[in-house]
């Protein structure tokens, strides 16, 4: 059976590159509204932005917008193409 | 988004789910097959199992044959509908 990426694998980490993968691939989304789309606290949406980073899967890049800091996160090439074998890994196993 | 089930969703019992799935409902497959299918040693192997029996997702049924003991694993109906349910939610979530 094919090798599923532990990394992504991980159910909020799955959700988080799902939501970022029905964006553009240079699209981004702000960090408050993935953490109230996905029903993740703050601490828990950034551990997981964090590991997701590490791996070379999504860019966090934080600004200002009118003065206020926001946090904005994107996928990177690799992460897409990491996503994608995982979720045909996932078709393979779960013969969907 | 759905809920994924998280006894079900780690990589081991996923694959282990998957591989009893495709067997008939009332069809059984050996603890031995199974391990040499998906690469698990039998330790682990054993505690993924009982995992799987504890929520109630599997059957294991310990049996000799020609003298020698022999373990056997089904999926239950309350396993084969909660893993339906989960690779639904995986499709809904990945949209695949």
């Amino acid at each position: 059976m094919p090798e599923l990426d532990k990394i992504i694998h991980s159910p909020a980490r799955l959700k988080i590159m799902a939501a970022l993968m029905a964006l553009g691939p240079s699209d981004q989304l702000d960090f408050s509204t993935l953490g109230t789309t996905l029903g993740l606290t703050d601490g828990n949406l950034g551990a997981h932005l964090q590991t997701l980073e590490e791996a070379g899967y999504i860019k966090i890049e934080k600004t200002f917008v009118a003065r206020k800091p926001r946090t904005f996160v994107r996928t990177t090439t690799r992460g897409r193409a990491r996503f994608e074998e995982h979720v045909e890994a996932l078709r393979e196993i779960c013969k969907v």
